[in-house]
């Protein structure tokens, strides 16, 4: 079975793959996190990636992999936002049909940016429907190949060439040859599995923690019993882009198989995210992309005199959103 | 004279002195921007240096090549913040003292930066004082040495140590080994002359455009006429950063040696930008910080077809002024 080989070939082979297309964000380090943190910090910012987020790695890499009769029958996804900009974008370069099943409460920026990328929106109640079930209908009425969010080798291959740029930015930019934790946010655990791939490989020491927002735990529940857990809400936290209800088939044995475990963080504590990175990183972040550092700022995880990698994911916020995290006073 | 000697010699050993504190800012390349402006831009996006703007060059490279005695008597700046911020960090890495002199209109966030390093602050009120005798005041009672905020060699030369970077960048992260044009935002001018000794000197043919707020106009004036011209305003104009009345004696000859043409734009353009760079950029940048990508997105400079270098220089924006780019709808 071909197709399920996964490990840090594939990721070395994913980034050959995207190198046209994605950008190297840039590993940045700051004096006032490191200050807040009591150790070094490292953030890898995604939100400077094309289409705003991580997931544009996992998007184009499967893409690329599919065949020119499947780019020609079209391609669909099931998303909150970010995995579908990623993919109408991907799809928009290889003049691929997409059609994305989107929840109604998507945060507009995202959907106003998918349908600009020329995609096809079919919204769906996060209540009431079950998107998978549309996209099955989709992929026996149409032909199309499904592109999910997570649980696909070549989607958490994509993501890990984030890690992979990180572990060598570290070293040629920073001299930094080992870190201590690396802090990932986490849904379906597509990155966070790719991630702790890498990790694992460059540091062999370093924790992988994710992070998640209150009520939404279901990855650090299903970490700590070993077994696949779920979540008892659908919606109800501002991080939109982490409220997949179970960890994949695919990421929950990758994750135990690299020891990770998982912390949660609160809306306030991301919104105190989003306004320090606006404030002194000079970055938007979506409240979603917040959450490491959101873990960082509120002592979730034990940085002082440690070496802490952590991605900043995403920054497709809406302009309310944004607005309500500045307008909180200074921190 | 060896204290005047100034060229892209000085600029080479300036990058060797300041690179262990300097952080190496992403050139970043964005396809909505591309997009608005029908050609390639590329940012340096120096709002993600250490105290937020380009200013920590100047400043570091300046304090770096005091003696120790003149170290130990310490330094005088006057600024309406990210020079401040800027000397305030050298000196206190540098375990120097430093005073910093600041107009009594000064964003709250620069005061409050520049007095969380350490630095004592004098306010002076901008129609009535003069800073350069406050300054001067101080030299001679105190033996400080004044770290000019533009005009000075070592400042200059500083300055341009985020071009050299750039051109780099340029050649090893796109495969671009010319531009057309860098647009530079411009107030005394030290930015725009180190970055166009460096860009005059790696790509011959390309265009320095300084980039000041409308009414703000002095280099603009002073490089059509070749002579010095002064703004009639002192204040009035949300670009903060941009506001000295007339160029220096060192950059206005240096700029009008590299061909340099001047352009303005308006705070609307300046608030849009802002704006852009949240939305799409995922960059808080500040309105001086902001004003290159205004002229850009406004048409001040064509851009079809062309390959733009500007810098986005700075994000020391109070929370109130960000928001109220935010606010404005999507662009």
């Amino acid at each position: 079975l071909t197709v399920l080989a996964l490990g840090i070939e594939q990721v070395h082979d994913a980034r050959v793959r995207i190198a046209p297309h994605a950008v190297r964000t840039p590993l940045l380090r700051n004096s006032a996190l490191d200050a807040a943190a009591g150790g070094q910090v490292f953030i890898k910012a995604e939100n400077l990636q094309t289409t705003g987020s991580f997931k544009f790695r996992g998007a184009m890499n499967r893409l690329l992999a599919l065949s020119t009769e499947e780019i020609g029958r079209g391609v669909v996804a099931f998303s909150s936002g970010n995995h579908a900009l990623a993919v109408a974008e991907a799809a928009r370069f290889l003049g691929c049909t997409a059609v994305i099943i989107m929840p109604l409460d998507a945060p507009t920026v995202k959907v106003a940016g998918v349908r600009a990328r020329g995609a096809e929106v079919i919204q769906y109640d996060r209540d009431r429907d079950d998107r998978e079930a549309i996209a099955a209908d989709l992929i026996s009425a149409r032909g199309l190949s499904l592109v999910h969010p997570f649980d696909d080798p070549f989607v958490i291959a994509g993501q890990g060439t984030a890690a992979l740029e990180a572990v060598e930015q570290l070293k040629d930019d920073f001299n930094v040859d080992r870190v201590d934790q690396a802090l990932i946010c986490c849904s379906g655990g597509g990155l966070a599995a790719g991630w702790g791939m890498v990790i694992k490989y460059a540091f062999g020491e370093a924790d992988i923690v994710t992070v998640e927002p209150d009520g939404f735990d279901d990855t650090a529940r299903s970490l700590a019993s070993g077994d696949w857990k779920s979540n008892e809400r659908t919606a109800g936290t501002i991080c939109d882009a982490l409220q997949v209800s179970t960890p994949g088939k695919i990421t929950l044995p990758l994750l135990l198989s690299q020891g990770a475990k998982g912390v949660t963080v609160t809306d306030e504590e991301v919104l105190a995210a989003m306004n320090f990175a606006a404030s002194h990183l000079k970055l938007v972040l979506e409240p979603g992309g917040a959450a490491p550092l959101a873990a960082v700022l509120s002592g979730k995880v034990k940085t002082t005199r440690r070496t802490t990698l952590l991605i900043a994911s995403g920054g497709n916020v809406d302009p309310a959103m944004l607005i309500s995290s500045i307008d909180r006073g200074a921190t």
